[in-house]
């Protein structure tokens, strides 16, 4: 993959921006790399590690030179962040973001677009419970989707470049509806992270049974929903917020469902118990076939046994 | 750890029995193992691939000279073979099970047990997603917990022996209470497998949202929950008709909780969201500092990127 951009600016150094750079700097996807953060310790994180080929302390310093501008901010931040760096666009350039909610970041950063810059959503389905500038790794987007969504104003060849860069990290590339793309996350990840917040926040908040018993016999199943569940509040605070109604309309059918496996619970319903759990082991399949998962036990964790 | 029983037979032969043989091999803490599945075709598996020492086809012939009967069935199928195996337990000998659910093993088994044969109920806290015989593998009880239950006619030397088998294996052993354990095991296991179960269930049962988006973006929290989501479907059928109570308390806690962040979501209470969110995360920690899962980054999948 040849060269897409001269110079990228990553606005906020955590996690997927980190990622990004490591990735970019693996295929060579763009020249030159600034960055910048709102944190001062984060800035500071950034320049001890090599994290981006120059971090700047003031927004605009950071853009000004920028052919592509990533917004990697919570999805609450982007509109002050946009407010902030429009007059400083170089003009014929592009922004992008990396936000889980696209019809709020849409509606957040269109209004407050220079006429002669180009906006291409992007939302790359990746990430790890981990977060800050030092959690990023190149390997973060292989065989990882990256779904760019259409908006009124989208531009095709603007498009296309953002789509190569994302081709350039390792991310296989879709296009996809603002509204549609809010929907399916909102089953593929949002509803699933507010379900694991809550059973980890029920567990830890339970008169008879103690905390250190819920970590000692996690093994048995606790401990998967544990992973998402210790991932960056802010963002997650904001995902909720921004994609409420396509949330709320997923935690209604879930709950509804639930109401039902545990009438068949109380009930004594085998067979449909039976049924159920017989159907949902095919999805597992059909996610490990499409190379979304691996099929290694235990999602492969490689835990080293005590010595004592 | 030196030999703790001459004999042992192991009845129902899926991934906890599989890898007690191998695990019991490693270690040589048992002479010769024997074998029995009710199923014709996991009898030949177990054959082809050297599990067990012997594998019989009928029950008796199995348990007649064990000293250690383990009960690897599912715990609806508990009652039904101890009625078949009672007349020919050995005296002296000792019978075990594998059962997630304790009060209601203990319940279906001792009224059935001869004078001269003690009863140790036993629940190692381990397993994957996988079943079957040629699911198991030696290190599956490493570093993981096996809990022995405390009943009406528990026998102190059984019980140790029963402990040194386990410890054997590789497991950290302790004792409690049937009835706590159930309601630990609720927290711990059941309930998240059941919300795991119905958040698949409803990922693959949305018009809206085809089962092949589902699959593709899967990368973005839903895969976490098909894991579990794939376990054995008899198995999880017995533990929530035979753990009802318990389980059904704690979904009673989470659906309480889930719709108490959900309002809060649907008024915008983001301060709320933060703290659930934040404090969460330090449960995930406690559990790593336990050695109860790994710290890298999605588990440590290892994804071997596409190639084209």
């Amino acid at each position: 993959m040849s060269r897409v951009y001269d110079r990228v600016a990553l606005i906020g150094l955590g996690l997927i921006a980190s990622s990004i750079f490591w990735a970019s700097k693996r295929k060579d996807v763009s020249v030159h790399i600034t960055g910048y953060a709102r944190s001062k310790e984060t800035r500071n994180t950034a320049r001890k590690i090599g994290l981006c080929d120059e971090v700047f302390d003031r927004l605009e310093d950071a853009v000004k030179d920028a052919d592509l501008v990533i917004l990697c901010v919570p999805v609450g931040a982007m509109e002050q962040v946009m407010l902030k760096i429009a007059p400083f666009l170089k003009a014929g350039s592009t922004i992008s973001d990396v936000g889980s909610v696209k019809r709020a970041v849409i509606d957040a950063v269109e209004p407050h677009l220079p006429t002669d810059v180009k906006f291409v959503p992007a939302h790359p389905l990746a990430g790890t419970e981990h977060s800050g500038p030092e959690s990023g790794f190149a390997s973060l987007f292989d065989n990882r989707w990256c779904l760019l969504t259409e908006h009124e104003s989208a531009d095709k060849k603007a498009q296309n470049k953002v789509m190569n860069f994302w081709k350039g990290l390792g991310a296989n590339v879709e296009f996809m509806d603002a509204d549609h793309h809010d929907l399916v996350l909102a089953v593929t990840s949002h509803a699933p992270h507010l379900i694991a917040y809550t059973m980890v926040g029920v567990a830890d908040d339970l008169g008879k049974v103690t905390d250190s018993e819920v970590i000692k016999y996690s093994a048995a199943g606790f401990r998967d929903f544990t992973r998402i569940a210790a991932s960056d509040p802010i963002m997650w605070r904001d995902v909720f917020l921004f994609n409420k109604d396509a949330t709320l309309e997923i935690l209604g059918r879930f709950t509804e469902e639930l109401f039902d496996l545990q009438r068949a619970i109380r009930t004594g319903n085998g067979d449909k118990l039976l049924d159920y759990f017989t159907h949902t082991r095919s999805v597992r399949r059909g996610i490990i076939e499409a190379g979304q998962d691996t099929d290694a036990p235990n999602f492969g964790r490689n835990l080293e046994p005590d010595v004592d």
